[in-house]
């Protein structure tokens, strides 16, 4: 019978716990995630084809998602501090009404980079959000999760639906 | 006829800018927002009634969006410091499948504090996923969102929808 | 009959949180705090008056202190992020085996400064600890209280033996 | 003849300077270490026995620990930023008017966690103090000291009185 | 006869001290400052008009400068933190072996701001550097220093030769 | 043909990116770096030999250039985070009219850390500006550039011109 999963961040008392992993293999262990900002057509069609480049608009939010990941163990307390290898931002318009955004994470070391990628994944997103708030405040953040994982005892992790955002209408 | 708003945190050249808040007035402003984390029955159903106290899971994910909060300007580029007067974070299992985060951010001072109140709940939302990931790989954050938003020139902000997450129905 | 004080810190169901300081009004606070640190005689002996100039040790340990008075709010979860006017960290060897640190902190807005005072004393001990301990693996930090407090609605608060320090005696 | 130990953090000037611990080996090394954070019996009574859960006030303390640890060298200037691979802080109500805080802290690499230990007991009890500072003015950080270390070239190192805090009476 | 300005971030002993803002008043106040990062023809070439798109490369550095205006206080010992009302970085080339960076800071505050704009100055400048280094090794960053500065009690300062950089010739 | 070295944090798409270090060895990586605080003559005279004991100054931004390099990646949006080894900081007046700032870092890992040497001379030049800044406002920070790096692919890299500042004439 397989034994249930547990949750590591707790101790037997219900403790919050930062896990061990002094014990752990050093390995190169990556992972993927993704946000998806929806907004209105008129928003996205202004910042991606519209009254200005939108080059510096995706260039902050890169850059903010890049730093986040770096100070993921800043944020989640429970997170150890990690030396990422790299990390990804991407952006891309995605049907008529949404940005995609998908970053990945590598690192040699002991724990998984999963809450690296979706830190970066969300506060990218936030970004996007903060630049584009004074036009159009009913944005929603959706889909913030992971897409891949790879690396390390749990074994490969892939996404049922990774295409789902893809299916999304492609901007023509 | 209405002028079209404008992205503020761009210059004419498309330049990434912080807004210019010096002749904007100090006043009280506030502002509410939510996330959704959606997760297996199973999972939140061993979070809230099963075989651990989930005292320190939701005291964890509220101190962590606390404290998220403070740290906007650190992590959203154009950002203004802020020296936020309150910040609230609470957390409520939702249908079968979900755990709701709503925040509150409070600021006697000259900028809108919504993307503090996202910050907030968008980290308390990682900070839950990161101490569940070990027993639900499938979870998803949904909906991040400015709920409510008052003071400042802008007026005040209600969502159309704020009982959109009460009704979440388990995904069957 | 006097209301007993509240935990101000917990809300009705002993939730964590932020104090909301909205409606306090900005006036002149300021706090005094102090910390000990026992070492041996013998170090000392050497940290002041012995083979090497002691300018830095202290001077680091000052500025250790004053920049962690700056991060307060973001090491104490529930603490607010404030705009301190001024910090003092002050150092001065004591009996003949303790260095006592006191600080004062000072600021023009809406909620005390205790919790910066304290901080600034207590990295300030932390960082003299650090640059002895290859000398007294022994050493013990006593003693981080307030001294003084002044300033809010709460009134001023002066401890009762601020000379305690003072006299202290080596221990034989 | 035993030669005396070097304050390894002054060079030959006296002047500040980080250990340059390139040449060391990278082990598993391991610090223990504690505070007490000293207060009314009354104060302690409400906050364990009262009428509060005392859940939330442990846990922010314990997250504030943790996430100190992970930040000592932001605080202690001369310390090395350190993967850490796990942090534990506990606290526990102490004869009836103390709290005792012990913290470990673990790491592969070349440098001792003893800092790390410290900074998490400390910035757990500034937190407490924090917390509970509206009910009783008068409390006090005590015994902030190192409990176990060992890992690396130093070798073991054992308080000698361990149990001091043990001998405090329990409360019943 | 005029008094002799003083170190004002050194008390009578010579220690290092904050500067006591509490009876300054709050007024608007700006600075400007200016960096060069100098390097080859060749590789201002390649940034500015050859086989890409420079957008990142100065939208990096442009917000790599903002956020560094916004942490000055945690850089710099002795400054205050403060809540900037707006930061602005922009950069241009400069003859055919330069870049030359401008900033300006602004704040309603008790306190100047010429060095957040110099903090802003050389993080950009360090920024654009890490990013041309694989191509150019022995780039040059020079002439950070204030260009004006307005409000507060001592005046309003303009530097001499704010033409220099525009007039600045290549290394021949 | 020798192939034209590329810039590495820009994809094909001109986007920022971190290098991917993961494929790197580790090795023990050091680089030196150098900046000029150029002041009025009596500022230095002042400062060296003058009516204060110049310790404090010089600790400080020591202090300062030592916390900057461990934080290089928090503020260099593309720059890793790293374990540095040590990090020294070493300040000296130079001629009648600057202080040089030279600093030296080291690491076992995977990328070199000139960005890291170059920070902590860039912020302790800044923090020496700002405690000088009351009596000369018109100083400028010049020459920060590499002096040297060893180790990784990329080889062994010595600036030309070296002696420069040891050329400017020494304080008699």
């Amino acid at each position: 019978m397989p034994s249930v999963p547990k949750f590591t961040h707790l101790d037997a008392q219900g403790h919050a716990q930062m896990v061990d992993v002094s014990d752990k293999a050093v390995t190169v262990r990556e992972a993927r995630a993704e946000a998806i900002v929806r907004m209105l057509p008129s928003t996205l069609e202004r910042l991606i084809a519209g009254d200005m480049p939108k080059g510096d608009v995706f260039a902050v939010a890169r850059i903010a998602g890049i730093c986040a990941a770096k100070r993921t163990h800043d944020l989640i307390p429970l997170c150890h501090a990690l030396a990422l290898s790299t990390v990804e931002v991407e952006l891309a318009a995605c049907a008529n009404d949404a940005v995609r955004i998908r970053t990945r994470c590598k690192l040699n070391g002991r724990t998984g980079v999963e809450m690296e990628a979706l830190t970066a994944a969300s506060v990218a997103a936030l970004t996007l959000y903060d630049m584009c708030k004074a036009v159009d405040r009913g944005m929603c953040i959706e889909h913030i999760r992971l897409i891949e994982k790879s690396g390390g005892a749990s074994g490969h992790f892939l996404a049922d639906d990774t295409d789902v955002a893809a299916t999304l209408r492609p901007t023509t």
